[in-house]
């Protein structure tokens, strides 16, 4: 077997759109599953596609969901909150809930500022970010972008975007990690923490 | 979002069927192909469909495919071969081709012998096996079955099995990978490797 039979070749080269799987473990994969969870490979079959075909965004904030509204959207004591949490991906957006720190909303942008990418205000929803800032109850809005170039872009962006409203704006703030050793924090962080001291005395 | 919608959340428990793949890893995982590859993910929810439904057995060495007959056994050049190389898997037996030095056929048991998992020579298709050898042609077995309790248990029931044909019965030598370095090599693998040494002069 040089070759797999064509359905085990077009298995193998379908699994290596998974993040980090290579040739070698494609094939491992797809020999694993068809000697032993083939109910457990026709389950990831099905919930793939009723995924991909049925999860789209929340009408307001932009998260993925297969309803109209998420999950928070839909609960008066987190929709309704002055705090309004602007994040790149619902990735971020979950990293940020399992903190379980913040009961305000969000505005999911899907993306960051990236001419060249083709990816402008239109793409991350702004108009529509702008249209719940101007129709009042947020008074703060936290910019939890990534601290990269088309982070800081896109937060600076926004924070524009916000002076014509009675917000304040924040952005979280960046530097050593807790419980990182200095030494092996990469440059830019480090010069991050630095800009961003605070006073102890 | 402390926890995801159904559909993204099913999606998430289903990820976690594929080896190494923990709950972290699924959802970064599930969110990624929501993002970035809708396309990619709906052709792997395909082919995973297909290949569990449609790959079976070969009718002849047992090894996965969707055809009556697997291209090796399809094969007169190799189904002819008076060699016959016993693996435990598919996997061990795409290993074996990749050397590009084996030319005879296969058979392939698709497990090994483990009486107290209720595997034992039926479910091993050891029956098949013996029919092939007693239909004459096969003039050397291969056993290429794993280096373990079950590995050691399946080659010798085999070479018993074959002890009534005029057969030549080999196991494939086990020892120091070529090119790993001996204080590196696991107890058991180097024990193997002191009892098959060979004399040089
Ligand atoms: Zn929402
Ligand atoms: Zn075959």
């Amino acid at each position: 077997m040089s070759k797999f039979s064509p359905l085990i070749q077009q298995l193998v080269d379908s699994l290596r759109i998974l993040p980090g799987v290579g040739p070698k473990s494609a094939q491992r994969i797809a020999l694993q599953l068809l000697e032993r969870n083939r109910a457990g490979a026709m389950q990831l079959s099905r919930a793939l596609a009723e995924a991909m075909e049925h999860v789209g965004q929340c009408a307001r904030c932009r998260t993925f969901c297969e309803t109209e509204l998420c999950h928070i959207c839909a609960d008066s004591r987190r929709s309704d909150s002055p705090s309004l949490c602007v994040v790149a991906s619902s990735a971020d957006q979950l990293a940020i809930e399992q903190t379980g720190q913040y009961k305000g909303r969000y505005f999911v942008l899907q993306g960051q500022l990236s001419p060249l990418d083709g990816i402008g205000p239109a793409q991350l929803g702004l108009d529509k970010l702008q249209q719940q800032l101007s129709a009042g109850g947020v008074s703060e809005v936290i910019l939890a972008t990534n601290p990269t170039v088309e982070g800081d872009a896109t937060a600076y962006y926004i924070a524009e975007q916000c002076k014509k409203y009675q917000v304040q704006v924040s952005r979280i703030a960046h530097g050593v990690p807790v419980g990182g050793e200095l030494e092996y924090v990469d440059g830019t962080t480090l010069s991050h923490a630095l800009s961003g001291r605070k006073l102890l005395l």
